[in-house]
Parts: C-alpha cells; structure tokens; sequence
C-alpha cells in the first residue's frame, strides 16, 4: 500500500519520486524493524522468567504447607514417645493435639467438609448402599461412611453416604 | 538508513528515485508493521494466559499434598475415637500407623530430616547451648532438642542442639 501522501510529488512523466520521500518511508521502516526486534527479544526474555518461576512457584506451594506440617509431627512424635511409655492420659492429650493441629492447617489451607444433614447430591455425595428407612424421607442421607472434603470450589473427596430409599 | 541498492537509480539532477524502488521499500515496511502487530498480540495473549495458569498451577501444588492428607486425616479421626473410648491397644496402634502415615505423605513431598550426627554445621544446626562434655570432641553436636528437616535444598527448619564445647 502506498502512502499517498509521500507519493504526491510523483513525475507522471518519469514515474519518479522525491529522494526525500523514499528516505522517509525507509525511516519508518528501520523504526518497524527495530521495535520488531525489541518485542522478539522481550518476549523471549518473559517465556524464559516465567518457564523458571513457574517451578519455582509450584515447589513454594508445596512448601508452606510442608512447613506448617512439621509442627504437627513434632506433636505426633511426642504422642509416640508416650504410646511407647503407656502414659494413656499423655497419650489421649495428644491425639487430641495432633487433630486440632492437622485440622487447623488443613482448613488454612482451604479444606472443608463436606455437608450430609440433608438430601442425597450426587455432585458431591457417592452414594455406597440405598435401603429403606422408616421415618426417613427416600433421598435423604442416612449415614456418613467416610467424610467428604472440598478445598474452595473443588470437591477432593465426595462423602461416601448411606441414602434412604 | 538508505539501502544502496534501491538508490541507485536516483537522478542526480532532480533528485528523484524510480517510483518502483519506493513500493519496493513501502512493502517492507509494511511488512514490518504487520509482522509487528502480530507479534503484540501474541505476546498480549502470552501474558494473560501464563497469568490464569500461574494461578491454577499454585492451588494444584497445594491441592495434591492435602488430598494425600485426608487418609491421615481419617486415621487421626479414628485414634480419636478409641481414645474417647480408652481403647489404648487402638489408640497406640492408631498413633503409629498417623505417624508413618504422615512421615510417608512429607517424604514423598520431598522433606528430610537432618541429619545431627557428627560436628555442628551452622548452615542445618542452631545450637541452643554449648556446654562442655567430657570424652566428647568440642564442636560436635551431643543432644538434638528438636529435628530439623531440609525439603530438597532448602532448609525448612535447623535441628535445635546442643554442642560440646
């Protein structure tokens, strides 16, 4: 496409252009090439920092969470020690410790549980036995198996419920 | 810059160039300019995309180490119970079996303990006293107070000792 703007002095005789015109448009030109090859070398330079952040990101992740857990090993450690000694009173605090540690990291972490009080929802509920219970409107859930977790919006583990029908 | 070649036709009294040398140097940087163009938008779409991944990537790191510990979970919930119960046969064997449970999921994430055998290393050891012991080399790590532990390269907490001085 030609600019009509630096092609006005065109000798319809000659077919030719001002020298001043061609240098303008090669200005323009070089300028293109060069903000080309700026952006190529960014973009190169970012695909490269983010291919190392990104792993660097992925094993962060993980280890805040490992660093929260040692605590709670520190705890279980010490409940072995009194297992091992048959203090049952020690032993009984520290089950309890250990729990409320694991759980309270774990719901920092996002982790929660799974509802049951009511009907059967099969996006989050797996449903192991159906079987008719008096009183107990069909579809409700009956019985909790095993617990359901979610973490935000994901289910990690549906409940695994007993169901009325 | 003036490329030679396409000047080469100027005429030196009028100083006109051939109009064909003008498209052929408009072409380019058109070209430039198109190529250009392209290359901001991916560049744009790049950035936004490694963004939502670098989001998404984050929650899964965390998400699969707590999904490995729901089992211990679990199995805590259980010692709990026996020990409401002062089942303490269940109880220990329930201790045991959270302990490996946990110590299994932390090793397969990459945690280590370190180790506190040999002379203090202040890179791993904090010592938190230094008292002399006879028969025992000055420096050398005597009493480990609380495990240390190192994920892949990175120290996540020193062994707390005492040193032989």
């Amino acid at each position: 496409m030609t600019d009509p703007k630096l092609t006005e002095g065109t000798d319809p005789k000659t077919g030719s252009v001002p020298e001043d015109a061609l240098a303008a448009v090669e200005k323009e030109r070089d300028e293109y090439l060069d903000s080309l090859q700026r952006l190529k070398a960014e973009f190169d330079n970012f695909r490269k920092r983010t291919a190392r952040e990104s792993a660097a990101q992925s094993a962060r992740a993980g280890e805040a969470l490992v660093k929260e857990l040692l605590p709670v090993l520190d705890d279980l450690e010490r409940a072995l020690v009194a297992a091992e000694e048959h203090e049952e009173a020690k032993l009984e605090e520290g089950v309890r410790l250990v729990h409320r540690a694991l759980a309270d990291v774990l719901a920092r972490a996002g982790l929660a549980e799974i509802e049951t009080d009511g009907a059967f929802d099969p996006h989050v509920h797996e449903a192991l036995l159906a079987q008719p219970v008096e009183g107990v409107e069909p579809g409700s859930v009956v019985e909790v198996i095993q617990k359901g977790y979610r973490l935000g919006d994901r289910v990690l583990r549906p409940a695994r419920v007993v169901v009325a029908e």
